[in-house]
């Protein structure tokens, strides 16, 4: 048990470092992990994303309390809480500010897939439209129903939470979110976009992110947010 | 007294290496803190951000007047000591060339706030229209009256003027705008945006920048601003 | 022979670098070389071009097997032995998702070309409707049809195949259809295009890359790709 | 003399970098410095502008012939000469590949002053509309000729010329040229743009670039030239 909560906290870590280097955060936001088989998650602490170590993670109850841990919790621990109480296959959860993502969460278009790696927000991620911070339960909880069995929700002006089967899951979801929000913006420009059909979908979704392609595409992402040279003071 | 100044120059410091790393100034622009309890500022000269020592900060009266050191002050001095002079709240000024504030200064689209970082702007940033440089007491007392108690004037075609309690707050002030800029630019691509309500602003003024987050995110780009490796020559 | 392998080896692994470097892969697409005056192509596994090693490479018959080599072939190996097995010319394919032309494969908006690097597309580049990848030999040869002579064909939402009469010449194309992408976008919305007539692009593929250039460009896109720090451990 | 000419090389070599650095140069482009009190002129030889070194460059006439050095002229040097021989004051040249001005030249919008820096600019950058590269002497004339006592030329679909007092001044027009362009679309992108009036660009132009100012921002992007790390072997 020592061993897996010690490579999950890696894995949490190496999640982080991912979303800030694709800028999918800069400066906030934070990323959960479930502790299989019981009612506690690992969570970030108030700390950006870029410079949270491992030994920071905090340990939660599925009531959004800390168990175990010397740092502050995020102001919207309660988020990751209720989505965990309410969906036992998600076991990692990402909360964003991706900003093409942001942009379509304060019109009224709603991010349809048109590309591969968009399969997976087949009939369109929703907005959560109320703009507070999602600090109490009754507002994660809210969260949690519009995001049914989705991967992802956007938080109108405020970023995005994505779920996943695992951290590289979650993390992935949180990618192709913003790639699929790139897409439509960038098509947009160009004329009425040609929307994946839900046929086209379901086949995008079973092609595009099988356990193989899933380790190649984390390789690959953590790989980049590796390359970044030593801090050097002036 | 001296340690606190040499602080001061620091984060000074700091700020021209933060604003130049996210490249609202590019190569122009300059950053002011005032001297807590006197009728003096620290200045940046004539020289980039990206390139400024502490040594070369200037000491400045609110006239505008150089009261010690032997850098050469920036064209605009006027603008720093006409804010200190009239706002005594304010503690620091930068003065930049954000990109996408820029496009909004020469059109009539107002930057409204419609995601959670931009609710500091809530009311709308107002233009200063004139375009020669802000370079006598006249024209610097002009802008400094269009201020009011904002956090942000643009300049037309010329850039902006941000201000802060504190020099993380001038430079996150600076971030946001550009961030707000940003976000409306690429929400007007898609159609009508959905601005935030006054009472959805005020919120988030209080929710997204306490004292602990504007830390966190004042660290976080302080380490982007130092990951840049050494130059070396050719 | 043993030699002339070698160096074609290396010359893919500089080619996935550059498209790596360059974000016309992220994680996914491969690359092959026709080996010469054999019915067979060297090919990169099912791992991401930025991180694949020349001992990782296959070597692929025309029916899309592997002959040699000990990594999993990608899902469209058969696209490449398709395109080697009809266009005796083509002596390398590039499998890419580059993001601009991406864009325009999910619109009826057509890549025409408007500036010299674009004369390579006169005509315009076919898009290829159906959205499964290219896994079977049917597929593979209804993509080689629409590629004609052409240098490109655009997937619908799932990025773009390139071919050269070397390595280079296709890394090129690849760069090169980017460009286009992106200069017809940009300038669409500035309002209606000036395309490139006939004779201007006839004129222009004469100019823009005889040897030398194409020499020259490889060159410079390699040093990019090699500009990179090396990958630190956190 | 001799050092005034080493000198000379090594500020081409710096444009060089600089141009490359910022993107305004992809491989290809040339830059060249007059020889002061003499018909002859520095050009870059066919190697791209990141690569090139100071042993490189070649001494030419204003016929457009090699004079001095064992590297291959650019297809255009032609341009330079013409440049040089009606253009007394011209002591610069760059031929350069800024993205968003190219896409001016591709529709019927002209590049006019939005902002300070685009100052120089007033009146309009115009467009020489034939296609091939500038490389006989009948074409180069005809762009002199277009560029009357202007900064920059628009070559339709295949760059730009730009020109200055010195080595830094042509930099810096081809530096304002991508900005002015970047600045007028971001803008036209909100709606109708608000033009600096005659009487505000001739300010402008005053204000804008004092020879202390032209030092200031050399020195700048001099600096973000020389930040790369060191290109390494796979």
């Amino acid at each position: 048990m020592k061993n897996a909560i010690a490579r999950l906290k890696e894995e949490l870590i190496d999640a982080a470092k991912i979303l800030s280097r694709e800028e999918l955060v800069r400066g906030f936001g934070h990323v959960s992990a479930r502790l299989p088989d019981t009612k506690r998650f690992l969570l970030t602490p108030r700390v950006s994303l870029a410079l949270v170590k491992a030994k920071e993670l905090l340990l939660m109850d599925f009531d959004g309390r800390v168990v175990e841990g010397g740092t502050t919790p995020p102001f919207e621990a309660a988020l990751h809480a209720a989505i965990y109480r309410h969906k036992p296959n998600v076991h990692a959860v990402t909360r964003i500010h991706a900003r093409k993502a942001n942009y379509f969460s304060v019109t009224k278009t709603i991010i349809l897939p048109v590309h591969n790696h968009g399969s997976f927000f087949s009939g369109g991620v929703p907005v959560f439209k109320k703009t507070p911070l999602i600090s109490t339960r009754q507002l994660a909880d809210e969260v949690a129903n519009l995001l049914e069995n989705r991967p992802a929700v956007l938080l109108r002006g405020n970023g995005q939470v994505t779920v996943g089967r695992s951290v590289a899951e979650a993390v992935m979801m949180a990618i192709y979110l913003e790639e699929a929000a790139d897409m439509l913006h960038g098509a947009l420009q160009l004329g009425e976009p040609i929307f994946l059909g839900e046929e086209e979908s379901g086949l995008g979704k079973k092609e595009t992110l099988p356990p193989v392609d899933l380790e190649r595409a984390w390789n690959y992402y953590k790989s980049r947010s590796q390359e970044k040279t030593k801090p050097q003071r002036k």
